[in-house]
């Protein structure tokens, strides 16, 4: 019978991508999203459900948009400014690859201004994308063949196995950073990456950086990134930069753009220009990661006209385009929006970095993203990957915080967490942070946590064996119903 | 020097996808497209331009569309109906693989409707895509190795040999149809191409096919489905029906679902029910490429997981579901739009295959689709397929209208073209019949044109040599500036 040899066959049907786990999905990052979400907390409806304190996401700011909305209706309308006529059509047929002229003018020059217009960006060298997921796949399918590597300093964002290797094929070797050093990239470091990739016969042919980093929270400093740019030249490779936390950078040293140090070399910068791309998207400058709206900026007419052919399979909305057109066209809207989101965004920051310091937990200083880098190593039962899930899984499911571990973000050393706090009100933070404190309290046993606050120095506080007693076992399927980062 | 080395290694640091060819698009079909844009025809400002004729764009319906509009501005407008609350906030942050609710509600519905609810979809089925581009290449990822290959009817779109093959490594074995029998698929024809991937030693993942055809404009007979579904149970692969068209279909014998046959089978139908997916888009019923929505419906559910991890180099934007959503949630507007749509469609087809006739050009019969498939071949000095360019280019840069030939599509007779009718007036489409009436006039040197009119029996008219001049070349560059089908 056909029907019982098909049925043995099936697993071989497919093809081996859809059955691989190289989309990295089964990890803790993913799977806590699935128990926040069987029990999402709910400040009325579900006071004790648990808090999402792993989705990057910018809510602080909406507000400003919906204020401009509301002033400008045509955009939303399709509609010419004042109240002109409808466009609907045209953007019903629009689906040119180079996209609304209109909107990568405006996309163009908002990121020169995110930039302090020390980059100008041109609009000839964006290609638009389905977000910057696709932006960076895309990338990858235009710069490695099946095999080739990427080098990503480590802790990376736990997406990347996903969107990087899945379906390109292509390898990450990661670069391992340290706290000693606050995680910052080392030129040792990445000698030491690409060596490891030499020996497993793994051609390089680049590295990609988060700048500002996910999920570190930092933007790179100047020297580091002369650095990186000093070794892809001296290698010939390439360097991707994933700029789509440009925006948040609030505080010093501020945020320098890859393109800037390119430009600025001395003689050589003509050399690596073309090897310099930047992955940039509206998704958390500008919160509206539901939009779908992500770009490459590349100098290398090959990649853009490559990838610019990709983004067939990811273009963005043409009604969108529209939208962000008028709202990103508006300099003094943009203008005060940055200022104010960055105030917004700092103010946060500093309300969880004070919080964890009051209850004894460090931070590593941060200046960027929509998260903090948090050293719980002293809260763990054993300095080990397994105390850091067991610890973990505690924070889950006992005091009801969805973080994600750093082994998912594979991290070298445990204890360390990324901990979101841009998706969530003033009151839910405090919420969370009094829920922290009780579980420091029981942990240590009483109620003074005076050490654990000296202890919770700017870099990195002392540890803390803890009795923990395990009740919950988490069930290992998978929870992702999310393109977030 | 390190630029130096670098300047040389330059073709080699991209990945051979960035470089290749096989996106396609180099091909006589795009080509038209760059002529057209040169000099696009204008009746008022330009009126002896290009007239598009290789665009199937569907332009009839719009003012329907429109209509609905007016009457729920809430749906541009991003608010809950009647006037209610701003969803704003809530669509800026929705990002979930799952789509909107209630957009894959009312998208499953509307398919099923456009099946006359001979099939009922299930919206956990859907995966959401941006377009069918990114559709049709997800599910090659999800089904086909580096190597494996599909075998796909001729003629077919041009696009699929840069959506199926260019990053997914699949390969695409043709499965020759003819005229003699109107271009319907047989067995015969599929184990022959069977037997030509095995000669190549390639493994057959699948069969694809469009239904309604792209480029033939006709929909797939029943016994036609039949047997397909019949091969593919027998050889244990998949079947992928890409039914972007389905709406199209303004005439007998109408259409149906690939699903519908399945659904239909006797005993055995089970066996193969989780290897048949279905594409669809709302690019070509609802007239809409430009809001880049496209759907995967399978009844496999590893399938339905890994297309829907993949979505996420992809997604819907959640404006646009959330403007759809209450669109097609509008039961009583749909029905009466694809009503409309389709009496529409068969007028305009109607004027077509009217004014061909008139000036003895034959088509083959159709009752589908936003096109013709055109048989010019008695207009060709040398029945071949340089013959089917010289008359092409002809007819692009001296009659001025931009056709598809037929060896763009993978046909294997010369002859054929591509003629799109729904992206243009009523006029625009009467000045098209007037140049080439002149064509004809002039090439067969008189006004007599009996012969030629007799000829244009039903399916194949007669050969008819002529002697062309060639003033003009073709710039072999790219013109491919969309991601239209």
């Amino acid at each position: 019978m056909v029907s019982q040899v098909v049925a043995e066959e099936k697993p071989q049907l497919l093809s081996k991508k859809a059955g691989c786990n190289s989309h990295g999905q089964d990890s803790s990052y993913f799977l806590g999203w699935q128990e926040y979400e069987k029990n999402p907390f709910d400040p009325v409806s579900n006071p004790s459900g648990i808090i999402q304190m792993g989705l990057a996401e910018n809510q602080l700011s909406f507000d400003l948009l919906e204020e401009w909305l509301e002033k400008n209706p045509h955009a939303l309308g399709l509609r010419r400014e004042g109240g002109g006529a409808s466009v609907f059509r045209e953007l019903a047929l629009f689906q040119d690859y180079h996209g609304l002229p209109a909107f990568k003018n405006a996309l163009a020059r908002f990121m020169s201004e995110q930039r302090g217009y020390k980059v100008v960006f041109d609009p000839s060298n964006i290609v638009l994308t389905a977000g910057a997921t696709s932006a960076n796949e895309a990338l990858m399918f235009c710069l490695a063949d099946h095999g080739d590597a990427f080098l990503i300093p480590t802790p990376y964002y736990p997406g990347f196995d996903r969107d990087l290797k899945w379906r390109t094929g292509a390898e990450i070797v990661p670069v391992h950073c340290a706290s000693a050093n606050g995680f910052r990239v080392t030129r040792a470091a990445l000698d030491d990456a690409y060596r490891r990739a030499q020996k497993r016969r793994l051609r390089v042919k680049g590295v990609l950086i988060t700048n500002p980093s996910n999920p570190l929270g930092t933007s790179s400093p100047r020297a580091d990134l002369e650095a990186i740019v000093d070794f892809v030249a001296a290698k010939g490779i390439h360097l991707i930069s994933d700029e789509i936390y440009a925006g948040t950078a609030f505080a010093e040293p501020g945020f320098v753009s890859a393109l800037e140090v390119v430009a600025g070399r001395d003689g050589g910068g003509a050399d690596v220009s073309d090897r310099v791309h930047v992955v940039y998207s509206l998704s958390k400058d500008l919160g509206l990661p539901g939009f779908r709206v992500g770009a490459i900026y590349s100098a290398n007419a090959a990649v853009v006209s490559a990838a610019t052919k990709m983004s067939s399979f990811g273009l963005v909305s043409s009604q969108t385009q529209y939208l962000l057109a008028a709202l990103l066209g508006d300099r003094d809207f943009t203008r005060s929006y940055v200022a104010e989101n960055k105030r917004r965004i700092k103010e946060r920051h500093d309300q969880l970095v004070d919080g964890l310091r009051e209850i004894g937990i460090g931070c590593l200083p941060s200046n960027a993203g929509l998260f903090c880098w948090v050293d719980m190593s002293h809260l763990m039962r054993s300095r080990s990957f397994a105390g850091e899930m067991e610890l973990w899984k505690k924070v889950v499911f006992e005091v009801g915080l969805n973080i994600s571990p750093g082994s998912s973000c594979h991290c070298r050393e445990p204890g360390w967490f990324r901990v979101c706090f841009a998706n969530m009100s003033a009151k839910t933070l405090d919420v969370a942070m009094q829920r922290l404190r009780s579980f420091v309290d029981s942990a240590t046993g009483g109620g003074d946590n005076a050490a654990l606050r000296r202890a919770a120095a700017p870099v990195r506080s002392v540890s803390c064996p803890l009795a923990i007693k395990w009740a919950l076992r988490l069930t290992p399927s998978i929870a992702d119903r999310k393109a977030e980062r």
